[in-house]
C-alpha cells in the first residue's frame, strides 16, 4: 500500500491520540478508563484480522507505512500515520514495533455454562496470564473467566504473552466468584499438596480448571466448590511450580484426555 | 540478629560494591564479566542456603539488618550493611527487597553423560529459562546444558523466574552443540509440526529433552542429531505453544512415565 489517501498524519507529541497511545501501552489497566486496546505489532494484530476483528484505528510509523500490507488498513475504520520516532515513544517495548492497531474493548461475552473453561483466581502475572491463555486456546478451551484481583487480561503484556490466544477465547473478566455457580462443568481445583496425581486421575470433560495466585495458589473459599482436585507429582522434590507450567500440564492432559477417547 | 559486629556500613553512592552490584542487578550479561552473581530477596537467598551455597557477601538494608535472621549472615565471609535509599537503587525490581547474597559463579561442572538432562537451543527470554529450570528441577532433571547463544542463566530475572531450582541443578552454559555428543541418553526432539504425540509417544528414560528458540524451535542441525521427535497435540489449533509451557507439558511426562513404572 503505497497510497496514503484518507490517512491523517501526526506529528506532534501533544496529540490526544497519541496521549492516549501511551497510556494504552504503559498503563496495564488503562484500556478499562478508555475502553480501547492498544495492539502492537504485526503477529498480534494478523492475529486479530484472521479472527475478523475490526480494528478502530490502524497506527503506522511514517517510514513504514509506505511498505505497509494494504490489508492492514483497508480493514480499519480509519487510518493514522505518526512520525517515527513518536510512535517509538509510544511503545512500552525494547524493540517498538512500526504499527499497531487501536481496538474497542470487546463487550463482556456471556457466559457459556457447558464449556471447557479455565477459571483464574487472583492471578498476578502478567507473563503468566498470557501464558494460560495461550495454553488454553490450544488446548480446546472455550472460555476463561478471570476472577477479580486477576491481572487485566487486555493489557499489552498479557496481549504479548497470549500471541492471539485473546481472539480464541470467551474472555469474562473482573467477576465475582459467584458467577461460578452458572458453569455446569465441573470445578478441578489445582493444589499443590492435595488431591489426586494428575498422571494417575481420571479428569472430568468438559470441566473448569481453576488456578490459582502465584505465592497463595486457590483460595480455601473456590476450593471448596471444587468437585475434584488434582496434584502434579513432582519426583524432584521441589516445592511448586510455575502457574503457566502448571496450567500447561494439566490443560494438556485435559485435551489429551480427550483426543484419547 | 540486633548487633551488627563484623558488618561494614556503605552510605556512598560511589562505593565500588555498590556499583559492582548495580551492573549485577541489571545487566543480565554482567555476572560473566564480574564472576559474581546477585541474589535479591530472601526466598532466592534461602533456596540457596538449603543447598548450602556460602554467600561471599550478605547484604542488608540499614532498617532491615536489625531484624535479619542469624544465619543470614552466620554463613557468609562479608556482611554489609546499606543505606536503603542505596539499595533500593541497586535493585532492578518495582519492589526492591532490603537484603541480597553475592554468590561467586559456580565452577562450571562435568556433564554428566547418563543424567535426566534438559538442552536449551538459543532460548531467548528470560523468564522463559528460568520456568523451564523450575519444571526441570520439580520433575527430578539433574543438568541443564544451555548452548551458547542461550539468555544468560544466572541473570536476576532467569534466577528470579527460576525460584531456587538454580541451586539443586547441574547448570552448563555457553557450550557447542558438540558437547552433546558425550551424552549417552537420548536425545528428543520437540517440534511443533513432526514427530510423535507425546500423549501416545514411548518416552526414553533417562533423556535429554532439546527445547528450541521461542521463534525458530530447535534448530535443523541439533533435530539431526536427535533420535526421538516429539509434538504436542493441539485440539484447540492454535500455531504454537509458549516453550516453557511445551518444556512443562514434556518433562511432566518424562517424570510422570518414571513414576507410573
Amino acid at each position: 500500500m503505497t497510497s496514503d489517501t484518507g490517512a491523517s498524519h501526526i506529528s506532534s507529541r501533544d496529540n490526544p491520540l497519541l496521549k492516549d497511545l501511551r497510556k494504552l501501552a504503559q498503563d496495564p489497566g488503562a484500556y478499562r478508563k478508555l475502553g480501547r486496546i492498544w495492539l502492537e505489532g504485526d503477529h498480534l494484530c494478523r492475529a486479530a484480522l484472521a479472527r475478523s476483528v475490526k480494528p478502530a484505528i490502524a497506527v503506522f510509523s511514517e517510514s513504514f507505512w509506505p511498505k505497509a500490507p494494504a490489508e492492514w488498513s483497508i480493514g480499519a475504520i480509519k487510518t493514522v500515520v505518526v512520525a517515527d520516532s513518536l510512535l517509538r515513544d509510544v511503545s512500552g517495548l525494547e524493540s517498538p514495533a512500526p504499527m499497531g492497531f487501536v481496538l474497542d474493548v470487546p463487550a463482556r461475552p456471556e457466559l457459556l455454562p457447558d464449556a471447557p473453561s479455565v477459571v483464574l483466581d487472583r492471578l498476578q502475572d502478567a507473563g503468566n496470564a498470557g501464558s494460560i491463555l495461550r495454553s488454553a486456546a490450544a488446548f480446546g478451551f472455550a472460555q476463561v473467566i478471570a476472577l477479580k484481583g486477576t491481572a487485566a487480561l487486555w493489557a499489552p503484556k498479557v496481549l504479548r504473552a497470549g500471541m492471539g490466544a485473546h481472539f480464541g477465547l470467551r474472555l469474562i473478566e473482573g467477576v465475582d466468584a459467584d458467577v461460578l455457580d452458572s458453569l455446569r462443568v465441573p470445578l478441578v481445583a489445582t493444589s499443590s499438596h492435595r488431591g489426586d496425581w494428575l498422571h494417575k486421575a481420571d479428569l472430568p470433560h468438559p470441566c473448569a480448571w481453576l488456578m490459582g495466585h502465584e505465592g497463595q495458589g486457590v483460595s480455601a473459599a473456590l476450593e471448596a466448590r471444587a468437585s475434584h482436585h488434582i496434584r502434579i507429582a513432582q519426583p524432584g522434590g521441589e516445592e511448586s511450580l510455575n502457574v503457566a507450567a502448571a496450567a500447561a500440564i494439566c490443560l494438556h492432559a485435559s485435551g489429551a484426555a480427550l483426543l484419547a477417547e
